[in-house]
């Protein structure tokens, strides 16, 4: 028996009891004449005690002598804390230890084992298992098991049946690239690893599954950008007969119910905002409302003056930013450094001072009098005290320059709160999007999202204006779901394929299987999917992701801890039908 | 809105409302004057009713012309049905519909989607999605979900937590061969799927996660027998601070836990054997023991008369099959032929009658007297009417032969009951297995698996005999979990791989990372695995995983239903600097 109590559980009301703990050393203290060692575990730390007064000789020497993360198996008595520590919930008490037994000795460790440690990203991630020792990490990892229990069990309550899908699948040339699997028994062929389990879920529709989930690993060969893992945990959804309100109304039930239970946080019914209206006040498709600062179109009021900048730009935008009259010139210079940074690319701003006594002060001063400005005041809903930042250039590269100003100026006026949370639904996606590289449409959702009805037609004549029953759930500023009502007959399929450049060959290779399954009596459905490591990060009131994962790759997409991936052997290769092309 | 009930739902008590409906065509009558619609969904089946008096003569003529599983929207009235259906939760009602929508057509499917459909293996996975329809897959599937949140629940109350381990590892030589997954990113490198997070729940514990749990996907590219697939799903577990008792009582407790929730049966205390009691007893390491038939071991009766056959033997060993005295000679040659098929393997088998009359009749009268056979019947425990069967040869064969005779009898005589549940653990496990093929010792469960306390030693002298604090939990007759306390000292795994035959630098570059951890003090910790697909079937009181598995391969690892896996683009193979070597 290795312990009778884990290190957090002793109180006052245990002074008296003998004990067994086990666990780590997180400290020692050698005051001579008696020694103390803080004894941790997953479940808290307690203070074990050693004397010369009652401790033998013999076990007082082995104490001075352990080192941090030694593992321990102590039996001894509850005993009360002379001076008594209210930062530990086991403060009260201390352990005199009569027996001692090292179960393991420790390195030094390469970084502390304390809440903030030593040690940088790469020996973290190379130490992976120490750095899992440490409270916020260990923290994450409890936090993210509780989120899933409850998405799990929430949709268990709900009706929906938790099917695993596979994960040996096959390639699509469509969207990202996937990870590949050689088959040995299948000579010169390949599985893929499914970057989501779109069509699977779409075949438990059609085979009568009704309402589907999954929490799945999915998998997307992409150059890693900060924060993107190769391997990503998604919660997949998809309902059968159902509109796209009925969607939207189960999945805020669900996030309603995570956001109470996970942070007891009450939001009322969640805001909708259309694509096209997220993009005219946010500029953005995934605006973060838990602060102001919409945009303000200012066209009518700043244009046909005598500045050419705005005159000839097809959009004049600005925010007013709450209090920020009162920046330097030295601040607001630095401010146009800012924006003019490669990153946001913007080729100017202009300013505008409102200040206290109602007066304002531009940069544009020379073309626009205090009425004028007076007007962008009203545009922007600027008040006194605010400082109006105006871009202005074609419409959507400069939407999306000052959504970038307005975040980033949100986060340095403290409006970016952790605790704080502002769910919102995007509506009305449009079903595609124009790819300058490719110089080809492609689905902005995915190739199975079904254009809004009526709207077929206009595919042929303009399809950048069709719009799709498609929909993002944007917790704080970040997408955490995405989902659209499907497809669910083959001419359609068909049509979407076709629009997408794909040959009926190809359509055929690659998905023929789901427009055959369309054939025997698919039901209307639809589904969403949300990012679980960020949806755990965001709900944790954290940035990053990483520290949400328990064995995260780094940007090259390695594993440094297991160092991972590595060559084969020649046996291996032959074995699969392979050679290297390097 | 598609519909306010389901097609299971409605009760006489719901006559007189106004509902609407969607689902599938499950079958149709028409009468002339009468049409009757059975609709099901996931949660039943409801009769629409349609006829000359009640209904538009347009909509009748609709319903006439509608085909099985075409997809319907209907709204109509709940009315009191004139000849009630017992066998149908909604017998009491049919539904006179007043409007309807087809939502899809449907091709006749290509069998009877009914409990006993009339399609073979093959059509019913190419259509899987129509195979899911039926109530017997799909209640698999919704009991599978069942058990796994009853495990997820379980394991969370008991302070496990669950943690994701990466997909994308290291292949390691050691064991079965793993699906491999090339780079594009790291050039001429590979990633392995995991056959099991083994080494990341070792880290975990190292790592102080105490109590991990995981439900996860694992991968092994073995040539398929019958009833396995390349991904498997495995209950994961880990703890730390534990001795093999408390892994036996905890995972005890998930297990009875399972059998009360799910099947309503409450089991004792679950027996354990050793693994040298199990092979004695019942040729197998895996014993059924819903039913008696042990073996007995007659070397000390049968040998030193005049039957050369039994005298040459190591072994001469029988069992007593319940009843079967009577069987006819002809249907005794039948058995003596089965045992001597290939897949057995035995020369021949003695029998002896067990008379009622208290006498007996054996193949080998010529050699053995009524005293002698008598000794027999009380070997092997056989009781008057019982057929006694034995067989010879050397000890392990032979052992194995007689338990491929037990299961078969008990079979044939009713005594492997479905739902009967006999658990049982298999203990103290040897931690070395002699391999022919190779000439060289394999670790039986796995290389991190830990000798019993002062067992190293007898590594060099008599390897085969060293035991190991390795368990297996059976029930009835099929291994669903195994799992042993680790080795977590640097210096005794590293004595591991050496006797497994890995040089220090083999050893250091695969399991370098994991000898390192152990390094930096890791606990005590061991653990279990369970293999969910069989657990359900098991519990569902069937032989065959593959129902319990949504999309499950075929014996070539082929999924006929998406036809994966498939050939490569070129430009694909290139990316991942690979070329076919076929």
């Amino acid at each position: 028996m290795f312990r009778n109590h884990t290190c957090g559980a002793l109180r006052a009301s245990d002074i008296g009891k003998e004990v067994t703990l086990s666990g780590w050393v997180q400290k020692l203290r050698d005051k001579g004449f008696v020694v103390w060692v803080d004894l941790r575990d997953r479940y808290g730390i307690v203070q074990l005690v050693f004397d010369e007064e009652r401790t033998p000789a013999e076990l007082l020497e082995k104490a001075r002598h352990l080192g941090r993360e030694f593992v321990l198996k102590v039996h001894g008595k509850v005993i009360e804390r002379t001076s008594k520590n209210p930062n530990l919930p086991t403060g009260d008490i201390e352990v005199l230890v009569s027996e001692m037994e090292i179960l393991n000795k420790a390195l030094v460790p390469p970084f502390t084992i304390e809440d903030q440690t030593d040690g940088g990203e790469d020996l973290r991630m190379k130490y992976r298992y120490l750095d899992i020792r440490r409270n916020p990490v260990k923290n994450n990892l409890i936090f993210r098991h509780k989120v899933t229990m409850e998405v799990r069990n929430y949709l268990s309550e709900h009706g929906f049946i938790e099917v695993e899908t596979p994960y040996l699948i096959k390639s699509t040339p469509e969207g990202a690239r996937d990870f590949v699997v050689p088959s040995r028994m299948n000579e010169g062929q390949f599985y893929a690893l499914p970057q989501s389990p779109q069509t699977f879920k779409q075949l438990l529709m059609v085979g009568g599954m009704d309402r589907y989930f999954q929490i799945v690993k999915c998998f997307r060969d992409e150059d890693l950008r900060a924060d993107r893992q190769p391997e990503f945990t998604q919660i997949d959804c998809e309902m059968a007969f159902v509109t796209q309100e009925d969607i939207l109304q189960a999945f805020e039930g669900l996030t309603r119910h995570l956001l109470k239970t996970i942070k007891n946080v009450e939001v009322p019914s969640f805001p909708r905002i259309t694509y096209d209206d997220a993009m005219r006040k946010y500029g953005n498709d995934k605006p973060d409302i838990r602060f102001g600062m919409e945009f303000g179109e200012l066209n009518e009021v700043a244009q046909h003056k005598d500045f050419n900048v705005f005159n000839s730009a097809e959009l004049v935008v600005g925010i007013a930013v709450p209090g920020a009259a009162s920046y330097t010139r030295k601040e607001i210079d630095a401010l146009i450094d800012w924006v003019k940074r490669p990153q946001v690319g913007a080729k100017g701003m202009v300013y505008v001072k409102c200040n206290e006594d109602g007066s304002y002060k531009s940069s544009v001063d020379k073309f626009y009098d205090q009425e004028d400005l007076a007007k962008w005041a009203e545009v922007t809903g600027a008040k006194p005290g605010d400082l109006i930042c105006v871009l202005s250039g074609d419409a959507h590269t400069t939407r999306t320059q000052l959504s970038a100003l307005r975040m980033e100026l949100a986060g340095r006026l403290g409006l970016r709160k952790a605790d704080e949370f502002a769910p919102l639904w995007v509506v009305d996606f449009p079903l595609l999007e124009w790819d300058e590289e490719s110089g080809k449409y492609h689905a902005m959702h995915h190739p199975f999202t079904s254009p809004k009805p009526g709207q077929l037609e206009l595919l042929d004549s303009d399809p950048g204006a069709v719009k799709a029953n498609a929909y993002d759930l944007v917790l704080n500023g970040n997408e955490i779901g995405g989902g659209s009502i499907r497809i669910h007959d083959k001419a359609t399929q068909e049509i979407m394929f076709r629009h997408l450049g794909f040959s009926p060959e190809e359509a055929k290779a690659q998905f023929g299987f789901l427009m055959d399954a369309f054939q025997y009596g698919a039901p209307p459905h639809g589904g969403i999917a949300f990012g679980l490591d960020r949806l755990v990060a965001i709900l944790g009131g954290q940035e990053t992701i990483r520290d949400f994962i328990a064995f995260p790759k780094n940007n090259s997409g390695r594993d440094v801890m297991i160092d991972a991936p590595a060559k084969l052997d020649d046996a291996q290769l032959a074995e699969l039908h392979l050679k290297l092309d390097t």
